[in-house]
């Protein structure tokens, strides 16, 4: 693999602009009134632009879930203890957990990635052990990763999107894991949109209020530390993000130059797309947003990347759980634009001259 | 089968509160978030107490799509001619609609039942050639049906319920196809809501502004008609309705009588959903609205229901391809209520106290 600055410049796939063409040409003809299918009829004429063909597929679906602890969970950041998240990994390495009941029904691929929980992990079914260290630095006090850790956790998802390649996934889909990851992730937003962390800050797992307004000064305090210090979006990213925020980001930025769709999930992930908007141009063609959280922060990272994701179902629990739920919509959209007849096959007269 | 007035006074199935307490106990102790499913959990404990039980399920499917022509589709009322109608049964028929993709896709039953089409139809399988009359009357002139008409097509709706409980339906979705129909379904709202024509009038399958325009003048025309002899929603419906519609609000009201579960589609089908709660209290504690339409009068007709669908995809299509596409939705909300681990199997702590 090349070092990080070369991959960075490394272009993003372009998409097939014939293949988009002869899609939207095949939606036009489909026994049905022009755009009738609305956003169904879209995602099938961008899987096509992405896959270059005209009749685009999401069988083979590959889930990452890029799991860490982060250092500012000391500040009483979340409604739940930091045990969670390796308590959360042996469930996910178990099959209790939210997306593992998704990926089983959707016939996924599920994979864990275990980026850096503070305790030692024993070895578990589907999960990699990677641990780049025993959770981030609480980056109210000091950056939460260092260059070599940033890294290792950009290489993580790079190697998760080598996997999901490997395997002949068509979509990519990635989750999170980690108690605080929220706080993080609103840092991380807040330094690349330049937005005060009131903003941002959010109930995450639960807080209240009183949560909150603590939440927000936390980010705050973090972001008038660092905001010298922060030149460019990996220095954010550093900073203030977390291992699993930035292996999300570095999957992302990969599946862009590879030409593998991604479903985002919701607001860490979006965040990570955000970040991987601002290290490299053009990725945002290659993902499609799938739910639209109540995590209050998301609405305004998705507004600035200019996006609307398929979903909105009042969802807030990560783990990819969003975009899984949103891969029915994607197969469907599919199976429409390859298996409906056209009007001139169905002898069905179109509109009125 | 009771005589019509006799069996709208049948009671509604009751739903089962136990069950639905039972699943609203086993989500809280599921690992995740309390509520952070969203709407996904209110799926899950509305089908519970639907279904009677702790675990619902939606894996048996029966989609009945009700087909028509109207007589007000001489007054040029449609962007599609209305040698449409016909021509989508027999598209029905030979598995090359947006409906038939998606039913194979679901693995759902799908039946077509012609209630009257303008000009005769050869027997095609799967369809039901009940053909109540040659299109209704055309209702800028007289009522569109009489009382006879109106009993067989309610009549239509409450067999085709009949036939999905034989056949096993956990969950019964229902389409229409009608060259025509929204303006009927515009008509039949607006007497039922008291509502003016251009508050409900919109493009169907793609009017321009003037073609809404005068739609509009065509509904307010047969709502001046008929106002005086609309005394109750059945009266609504035998004077501006369609036979589509009057067997939608059949089968709907059927449905929460037998105590089985319904999805409801897009625009003409909340409008049957809406006559169906005239007719008869506390249906609508049967009805998942599945998606908000772009015809701009099914916000009003769902506002008036109190009631808020699932998806906003942009469809308009119509043939419950709106409801379809949320199946899958439904069926990984009862995956992820009966599959997830709780916290106490998990081992996984809760929240802080």
């Amino acid at each position: 693999m090349h070092s990080l600055s070369e991959w960075l410049q490394v272009s993003v796939a372009p998409l097939n602009e014939v293949a988009r063409q002869a899609a939207i040409e095949r939606q036009q003809k489909l026994t049905k009134p022009p755009g009738s299918l609305g956003r169904l009829e879209e995602i099938a004429v961008h899987l096509a632009a992405m896959q270059g063909t005209e009749e685009p597929t999401a069988d083979k679906i590959h889930i990452s879930i890029f799991a860490a602890d982060h250092g500012v969970a000391a500040e009483a950041v979340s409604a739940f203890p930091q045990a969670v998240t390796v308590e959360m990994i042996r469930n996910f390495a178990r099959g209790g957990a939210a997306i593992n009941v998704l990926a089983k029904a959707l016939a996924a691929s599920l994979e864990i990635i275990n980026l850096g929980t503070v305790t030692d992990l024993e070895p578990l079914p589907q999960v990699f052990n990677l641990r780049i260290g025993a959770g981030t630095a609480n980056f109210t006090q000091q950056a939460a990763m260092d260059e070599q850790q940033l890294g290792r956790s950009l290489q993580a998802g790079r190697q998760a999107v080598q996997r999901a390649l490997q395997g002949g996934a068509q979509l990519f889909v990635a989750g999170e894991m980690g108690i605080g990851n929220t706080t993080s992730a609103s840092a991380l937003a807040c330094a690349l949109l330049g937005l005060p962390a009131e903003s941002l800050a959010g109930p995450g797992t639960g807080l209240d209020s009183a949560g909150i307004l603590h939440k927000s000064k936390i980010i705050q305090q973090a972001l008038d530390l660092h905001i010298a210090n922060i030149r460019s979006p990996l220095d954010a990213l550093r900073c203030v993000g977390g291992y699993e925020i930035a292996a999300l980001t570095g999957s992302y930025i990969s599946c862009a130059k590879a030409g593998l769709p991604v479903l985002i999930d919701g607001y860490i992930t979006s965040v990570a797309a955000l970040c991987a908007s601002n290290l490299c141009v053009d990725v945002l063609d290659w993902f499609i947003f799938s739910h639209a959280s109540v995590e209050p922060g998301h609405q305004i990272v998705l507004n600035a990347m200019g996006v609307q994701p398929l979903l909105a179902l009042a969802m807030r629990l990560g783990e990819g759980s969003g975009a899984a739920t949103a891969v029915p919509l994607i197969r469907l959209a599919c199976h429409l634009h390859n298996g409906m007849a056209t009007f001139g096959e169905a002898a069905v007269s179109g509109p009125k001259e």
